[in-house]
């Protein structure tokens, strides 16, 4: 049985949930709040993460952290603070995040004779250790991953989505190439996109960032884009390429096989505990949260009903049975113990996104049968005891494909292509969605989009088509802002 | 295959190791830079831990991790920027930390209305936040744990033991009753004594902290002390009893089963990456690292001897076979497949401490045996190659007793007992070690004992004799200072 116990225990009495069409940003709070996921704290734009929400983020990590591995990946951990020099060595760098980073001015009693920068991202210290770890060309690739919390001051904070301080992974690597390392940048959004679409079942949108929108200090930024339940795009996820900017501010140089010395490649890739955000604007309804089943703390919950005391241990009894049986398909069943009634219970854990539900009373035990209820359709059968842990583990996966194609045809009904400025504002304004529409390539269209609809290029789809994504990727056409020419469609949309 | 690759190659240039002789404190520094675990950043006091001492860490947590959550208890995340108002609202506390806490002055551009301390310990931020979690005694006990990183400013930091920045993990529990909470502070305790003993093979002391060196803040502190090879003492892990200090300041309270309002009892528990100085002194030796093989990230390393390319293949058939071998007996196998000559191969591996390693060149294929050397007693040994697996497993176990042993037996041989104040101080002088003196409880004695030697109070040990301390327990006696009246003996040394 999953060991989670006392504090994912759903409250039976908390208020109703806000729906999505009333007010999408008060349902996304409700959500939160309703399957105590986390909360604000007494810190401005610092969250608490609950453990509920806590125990969704480590089974990301995990599965994470075995995919980083795979790609030969290792983990290390660098220092929290970073010399306030440091961070102005890459000029673009700097003036990306000097706006948003917490300073230390006093430690120990003294002022600082330098403040030092709570990180906002890695790279700056990183490749000043770096340039010490790498001497030739048998250093490389050099391929490190960090899990940390980060800081970037948030002045409108929201949970999950944008906070002050949030944890993450950021990658970090070097290669002797500029080609091997184009090929890490794009191998690690591949390893995002497997992941998100996979386990999160969120299907992604893969592509690169337009130059206003790329890292601060990338050469290009690779990225995955996912649509919410209310049409808007979230950046899932970025990889970095970084060319050798960073190289050159930070002195990573290499010998190469022939002994001269010359500038490393870099990459750098994250994600963070916005997934979260994420999957719960994905997929959660106005009941509660939808938690996808590869993901979920509790997969299944038992929900015994019984009236007598007599009718307690025999229900008890059978539901032990069943709770073995989960156990040994791999499932992680929770059986609800707890006195009182049953329908608060089915209501807490419908709350609490848990893909199934088994219900088991007296007259289910004379049966040999029980309630099954998923989570997502709201489906309700009577199954047989026998074989219940395979078929629960079955329906599991039923539950996570319907949740991705559900997404997934969500998104396809909410993706247009469009060659008319004015059509271009009236569905932004009107309906939202992504909008697939040429652009010319021009920062000044860019920033026009911005300024009149307050859509962004989420980005710049790769060559082949995306899934899902019907486009006319290749073709050439006129740009939907100033009818200059351009080689393809780019994604339009507003976002998080 | 261990999937721990690039950077956990030994490099084989390295300059040699002081000897412990020589110079304990060179020879601790020289293992950490040989056995490629961690080196200061340019933030002073802070460390890197680079990828084979963060693999070791990540062991420590996987397995604490399981042992926590086998006790009911649940991870969560907290804020890592504490408003300086909180630390200041139980008087022990801020006292203890005030002079190395790391202080957040501005963000996002701007100066901040209420300075922001960076958590040194998280009592205050957790528990302001448990205010608002509890209600009723329903809520009780509260279970929670977070991993995370802290500063606490240091003059002479030191890698592993002492560093302004360290990562620890912090256990949080909250309870209805006096009783309960004491019994959550010995099980902690516990479990830290079990984890040392039986992973890192590190024989400990378990007993009271005295007034003056307990938690800032606690009723009292129980922890775990363990000997290093110079015969100081090292505190490996601490459990706090806080009674209601903590819940009056914060207002951590809850309604009884009668109804009526009560503050809970508390607790708090930490270790932290400090655990890896800890293995390092206790098991080490001259030849580099020692890492005890239920902690080790590479268990076992295949190093392949060959001259012709002919060897070689029939060679690399074989040590494959041999890797298949170990890992279907759940062994973190290595095979060390890079060209080079095998000399520096086993010196480079000796030196990051795997616990057994394995020669195989063409003789040995057409004997069908390997050589296998033990890390801990250097003793090599041909054995046949059918069951290999089966037997590494089985020399693993051995050694990790071996280790616990002959830590056990140092410790044995370095604890006195000492009733003469003139002995007390000519042994602490010339030889070091445990000392167990009778005390008389008052502070001035305890702080002239620091004074005039340098050595702390340990611990006042439980009442049954600690293993491996042959203690006249409960025996009542003369104070070793003052000579007045002692009820037991405690432990006395000079500690990191």
């Amino acid at each position: 049985m999953a060991k989670l116990t006392k504090n994912h225990e759903p409250k039976t009495n908390d208020r109703s949930i806000t729906s999505r069409r009333e007010d999408f940003s008060q349902w996304y709070l409700d959500i939160i709040e309703a399957a105590q996921l986390a909360e604000h704290s007494p810190v401005k734009g610092s969250m608490v993460i609950k453990p509920y929400g806590y125990a969704i983020w480590e089974n990301i990590q995990q599965t994470l952290d075995r995919m980083f591995k795979d790609t030969g990946v290792e983990n290390a951990y660098f220092p929290l603070f970073i010399p306030e020099s440091f961070l102005k060595r890459e000029a673009e760098h700097v003036a990306g995040f000097a706006p948003e980073v917490a300073v230390v001015t006093h430690a120990g009693g003294k002022k600082l004779d330098e403040p030092l920068i709570v990180r906002p991202t890695s790279e700056t210290i990183i490749y000043d250790v770096f340039s010490r770890w790498i001497q030739s060309y048998r250093d490389l690739p050099l391929l490190i991953n960090q899990w940390c919390n980060v800081v970037r001051w948030e002045m409108r904070p929201r949970l999950f989505l944008r906070t002050t301080e949030f944890l993450w992974q950021e990658g970090h690597t070097v290669h002797a190439t500029q080609a091997e390392a184009e090929g890490r940048v794009k191998q690690m959004i591949e390893v995002y996109r497997d992941f998100v679409e996979d386990y999160l079942a969120m299907p992604v949108i893969v592509g690169f960032k337009s130059e206003s929108e790329k890292f601060a200090g990338a050469v290009y930024t690779l990225c995955i884009e996912s649509m919410m339940q209310d049409a808007k795009a979230l950046q899932a996820g970025t990889s970095h390429m970084l060319g050798q900017n960073f190289a050159k501010a930070f002195n990573v140089k290499f010998l190469n096989k022939e002994g001269q010395e010359e500038f490393g490649w870099q990459t750098s890739w994250g994600v963070s505990t916005r997934l979260i955000g994420g999957l719960i604007m994905a997929h959660s309804d106005d009941k509660g949260l939808v938690v996808p089943p590869k993901i979920a703390p509790i997969q299944a919950v038992i929900i015994p009903i019984w009236a007598s005391e007599q009718e307690k241990i025999s229900v008890f009894n059978a539901a032990s049975n069943l709770v073995a049986d989960l156990e040994a398909a791999n499932v992680k069943v929770k059986l609800d113990d707890r006195e009182g009634r049953p329908g608060p219970k089915f209501f807490a854990w419908e709350k609490k996104g848990v893909p199934i539900r088994v219900e088991i009373g007296p007259k289910d035990v004379a049966q040999n049968s029980v309630v099954m209820v998923r989570r997502d359709t709201r489906d309700k059968q009577t199954v047989k005891m026998a074989g219940l842990g395979a078929r629960v583990a079955g329906e599991l996966e039923a539950i996570q494909k319907n949740l991705y194609q559900r997404a997934f045809d969500f998104r396809t009904k909410n993706t247009r292509e469009i060659d008319d400025w004015d059509e271009f504002k009236i569905i932004l304004k009107d309906k939202g969605g992504f909008i697939m529409a040429h652009w010319c390539s021009s920062a000044e269209c860019e920033a026009k989009v911005k300024t009149e609809t307050k859509a962004t290029i989420r980005c710049l789809p790769f060559g082949q088509p995306a899934k899902g994504w019907s486009a006319s990727g290749g073709k050439k056409g006129q740009c939907v802002v100033c009818g200059k020419k351009s080689s393809s469609r780019v994604l339009f949309a507003k976002a998080y």
